[in-house]
């Protein structure tokens, strides 16, 4: 594997993320779509835009250039979930083939109701593919805040390669071989986080959002359970840790969606013209589960505010007013 | 069953819940130990020191005499968890032989190492014990927030019936027969928010709490499955649903005992002359935890720091650089 990473997205995750791989004393090409924007990160060594007051790394170059992407052992791929099919098809041939593609971006695919392993396989095939994902804002990262995420790919060898090559002194990479179970925590988990969100606009107090939490977390291991992860693999940093996240902060920008929802904005109000990933996700989502009649309300009720179908009031009266009955049930 | 509930112990929670009880049309009796305090209650109709600006339901009459209790047919025990013992032996002789003990008292009995059921159990023998449980702040309950718990009888037709008793409008009271695990989940979440506290305190960032939160989350379990709770009770209400509102929340004496000491207060100085029922709970859980080899880091760690063993530093320190490995393991 060649020491070089290559990231692919200059948002603030992929800055973040760009800047934690330097810190492991590996070279660094970090690759925007904008090749101005690139000059300009590269010249100021600051990206202003999305993560500002935070320097970029000695060891970093940004390039807008797509061959600079030969030579990296590894290639991040931190660009939006439902983007990452035309990246990958734009990239791929200035990619090395034996490159292994982390994926960073959480979420499902609009359309083909796809993981992003699954786009990543048909878009690339034969490629070395991991998902990367846990409970991690850029900001945290940046700031060299202790961080743990977990690390997955097919190959439990390679996830175990990886993991070591990324991790740093802030920044600590876990690895497991349960792919899915990681794609599901983290696509899943945007979803939810509207709806802790909306609970949180609308005012109706801590108890009653972490009540929500715990529900949609029971969601996401029913839909697990159906969809091949492992128990343990939600149970953990990617799943529960990133929901918890996710869930609980206005600096997520699903929880900052629902809460704008909760408080009485519509959707296209509430989206500030650029909808949060769960949004995308939530009809994916809920398309799987009743593929395989798994009951998720949460989802549901958040798939129906989003577009349009019904009311805050409406779906949060009825989450809330449940019939009594054994918890488990 | 008798009509009436009683409620023991005028605290905010204990003010909380008879509210609670009395809006679903049942008469209520409040006691507290001091008859005075009991007295200004009934007079003010406001709990002016613990629930300052909520109203007394009309139907909660509040008095200092233990003969008042005979003839409720519910009598929820809201006293701190290391005071269960001694109110108990105290009042039995006034409470109906025949009456539904429900225990929200959440901790295990220092010394003894006992949950608060087997503590009930020893100090009147015979009686019907449940334990009420969930994530529930006195204040969202007192303001009619829409909140949930789950109330465990190891009788399961007697938990239904008593969940039916105490919801109303606002409280939805779910129910279950495993009561060890209602138990763990509420005696464990509050020593593991004093570590999101100690965490959040330190200044370490969002994502390493909820990093912490999900293995917090993992020993919680382990210790179920050792003593016998049952998972799905952990993943609910009273098990991550309380975690995670008791490790998030300033609102939480625990989580905010740990922001002080993560701050750098001794032990002394962040508890404010009263030390909150992790403090206690902690050595009792790492004592259970460690005759049956179930491993507790996060627990051990709070023990640490709680009884002056070691520093926040080293303690943050060891728990952030634990070798990087499989996340299951």
């Amino acid at each position: 594997m060649s020491d070089r990473i290559a990231v692919v997205g200059g948002g603030a995750w992929g800055t973040a993320l760009a800047n934690a791989a330097a810190a492991t004393g590996r070279p660094v090409t970090l690759w925007l779509r904008d090749g101005e924007a690139a000059a300009r990160l590269q010249a100021s060594r600051e990206n202003a835009r999305y993560l500002p007051g935070v320097t970029l790394h000695d060891g970093i170059r940004a390039t807008g250039e797509a061959r600079d992407l030969a030579g990296a052992g590894i290639v991040l791929l931190v660009t939006p979930a439902q983007t990452l099919r035309g990246v990958l098809e734009n990239l791929r041939s200035s990619i090395d083939p034996q490159a292994a593609i982390v994926l960073c971006a959480k979420g499902i695919e609009r359309g083909s109701d796809a993981f992003m392993s699954a786009v990543a396989a048909e878009a690339m095939p034969g490629a070395s593919v991991a998902v990367l994902s846990g409970p991690s804002f850029a900001a945290d990262v940046a700031r060299n805040l202790p961080t743990a995420v977990t690390l997955a790919a097919g190959d439990g060898d390679l996830a175990g390669r990886l993991a070591a090559a990324l991790s740093g002194p802030a920044l600590r990479v876990y690895h497991t071989d349960d792919v899915r179970g990681v794609e599901i925590g983290g696509a899943g988990k945007n979803v939810l986080a509207i709806a802790s969100g909306i609970v949180a606009g609308r005012g109706l107090g801590e108890s009653a959002r972490a009540a929500l939490i715990a529900r949609a977390f029971a969601e996401l291991m029913r839909f697990a359970r159906a969809y091949g992860g492992r128990p343990e693999t939600l149970m953990g940093l990617s799943g529960l840790g990133d929901l918890v996240l996710t869930a609980s902060s206005p600096q997520s920008r699903n929880f900052a969606f629902g809460q704008r929802l909760g408080a009485g904005a519509t959707p296209e109000e509430a989206s500030g013209g650029k909808l949060a990933e769960g949004a995308f996700t939530a009809a994916a989502l809920i398309a799987l589960a009743r593929r395989n009649a798994v009951e998720m309300p949460v989802a549901e009720a958040v798939a129906a505010i989003v577009s349009g179908e019904a009311s805050v009031d409406a779906v949060v009266a009825g989450l809330l007013a449940r019939p009594l009955k054994r918890e488990a049930e």
